[in-house]
């Protein structure tokens, strides 16, 4: 296809430098302009219970002025750390349970027409074990099946949490077999 | 829920402003400073034809470097126009096919921690209506059980992509009844 023939590259600039997101701007020949938000990946996991309820947080993102559910997530910043360890790091730092077993779902790009951001969506099996450690977090626990219905009805409205429970229902639904 | 208490206003300032992207440096009383990737908004379709195949576009993402498979989409850029109407021009832009009646199945973020971007999802139906009027995009035609065990085998890789497309199953299930 077209665009995969050889090209030219882009002369590139870095025009905004901050904590965490870093904005390239590429300068094709022809003068064509593109910006590129450059982030860390991350990783989200659905977090399940024993008795079929799911483990979800619900914090305020500063980004769009109001709270949000989500399933648990942080930022890959910790050198060498996997996926595995990350998200169990961050399912006990948040909601205080502890995971035990973790399933890989995929590796999403969030909006690969302007950022590089890629998040790992886990699958985990976890228990309760202490508080959570961060402030600001509420715990949100719900049947499964209640969550699924939220997704579908647009009630949660994190499009990689939303992504997460619905692979998760299918993965589910296909070991439980036919 | 403590997210949700009153809290003070943060300072805020333009530390870039590009060509779609502008980033938001919020400085928090206390010193904590956050930025946010604001962009417009944007849509996505499930584009199915009458015989139960969906029309995809495969084009390069220079923020990744590679070319993936995706929906038809476009960001909000002409005043006034809603969301069923800019997927009827932007499928018959990147694909060709006309779009009849779409439908709405929700309005999701696509990474809160760090951008406002959100993408309203959409299921349509298409016929073909002539060749596509966009250089550089692939279009792919598959059937829609395919493009759904695509997106459990993680082989599309964008997130909005495969959230419409597990929503258009759950949404086409639910309508086939039983």
């Amino acid at each position: 296809m077209s665009s995969e023939e050889e090209r030219p590259d882009p002369e590139v600039r870095t025009a905004f430098a901050g904590r965490r997101l870093r904005v390239e701007e590429q300068i094709w020949p022809g003068g064509v302009r593109r910006e590129v938000a450059r982030v860390p990946g991350a990783c989200a996991a659905v977090v399940l219970t024993g008795d079929d309820h799911v483990v979800l947080v619900e914090q305020r993102r500063e980004a769009i002025g109001r709270a949000l559910l989500e399933a648990p997530a942080g930022i890959y910043d910790v050198d060498g750390e996997g996926p595995e360890d990350a998200i169990r790091r961050e399912i006990r730092e948040e909601t205080g349970y502890r995971a035990g077993r973790v399933d890989r779902l995929g590796r999403f790009y969030s909006s690969p027409g302007f950022t590089d951001e890629a998040i790992d969506l886990l699958l985990s099996w976890a228990e309760p074990g202490g508080p959570p450690e961060e402030p600001g977090i509420a715990v949100v626990v719900r049947p499964f099946a209640e969550v699924v219905a939220s997704v579908e009805a647009n009630e949660i409205e994190d499009a990689h949490t939303a992504l997460a429970v619905l692979l998760a229902a299918r993965r589910l639904a296909s070991e439980d077999g036919p």
